[in-house]
């Protein structure tokens, strides 16, 4: 069964990363800027397609914050939460369903698979690098017309 | 690390409250009203708005068959659950999507986001205030004339 | 409180079967088929309806093979997880969220509840049956014309 201090730890690391997961949802969903950044690593990535990535928590809170012009409301349901941990690394997968509401007042539909890697710092566990480059629309996407120029400009 | 009879009582604690925040709403959508009332303690409150809040388990009776009533299905769907346990007490912030059937077959979507304060007596874990003031509409809400009168006399 | 290592074993359960769920919606929704076959024990039955199921994994297989033919695709999205653990056997119910893409390009929302027995073999939890017969259509259902041929013949 091995070490019974090992076995509670990654028992606890496991808890750590679901409250993760979650609060990337409040942070975002509630647009509170502090609660959004505390979940990554000061270095971490998120990776919005195959070749556009963004470094560091800077880039980060530039980009949600150019969601937060773009979109009236913005809702992330995270489920099928799927992790593996490994000492001070671990990985993760979980879907995703996502409703934006635009500036005119149309609500879009869109889902997405995030793949994950986490990393434990000092005790403290954070997301080092989310791949959302994984969605489908299930609604007619947002036409350039109905969102603010702004969004391009992050 | 802490000593390990607590570090195992606090996971225990998160899995008894993750079940409760899946009971609920298996006992209101099943609607077993037994189901239902074990999740929350004698004196609960579910509170419905910044000035509407309803105290103890005959209360919540009460407001929940008024909700079975008025509409022909409701379905709630709980994700991103992110609790803080401290002893006896704990607190917890989940989402929720929310459809109801209405007796003339439309669907509606709304969203909303439950704050919770759990308590543990003897040893079992309760509901003990649930805030679900905040949500959002994503479809055209209920028209007066969609719902039986008798949704408000709760 | 009992044996810390029952206890911690409890929790280690609960968190393998948390993540057998997720993981048939994974296998299922992006169709791997190593993945999704891995969830089930050798003799697990998966019930359709009060007297449809289907028992082993080789027509496990070809259930969710004619499914994919069936839709383009085909999303599931877990809530609500209750389990009960007792040794090597437990019993779960979790409510799923269900959106199919014809291959006409029309989307159809649908949900439902899983009951499912869970079983132990050799240390490696698995479903052992799984009763995916309570659900609901929000949108109208396919109808014959919009679904291939093909997918009544599992």
């Amino acid at each position: 069964m091995g070490d019974i201090n090992l076995r509670v730890d990654r028992l606890e690391s496991e808890s750590s990363i679901r409250r993760l997961v979650a609060e990337y949802c409040h942070g975002a969903d509630k647009r509170d800027i502090d609660r959004f950044l505390s979940v990554w690593t000061p270095d971490a990535v998120w990776q919005m397609s195959a070749d556009v990535s963004f470094r560091g928590k800077d880039a980060i809170e530039r980009v949600v914050r150019a969601q937060w012009r773009a979109f009236a409301q913005y809702v992330h349901w995270t489920t099928n939460v799927s992790l593996v941990v490994s000492g001070d690394t671990a990985d993760g997968e979980c879907d995703v369903a996502v409703l934006v509401r635009l500036h005119n007042g149309r609500w879009i539909r869109s889902g997405g698979t995030y793949r994950d890697r986490y990393r434990r710092l000092d005790g403290t566990w954070f997301i080092a690098h989310r791949d959302a480059s994984i969605g489908f629309d299930i609604d007619l996407p947002a036409e350039a017309s109905e969102v603010p120029e702004r969004f391009d400009s992050l």
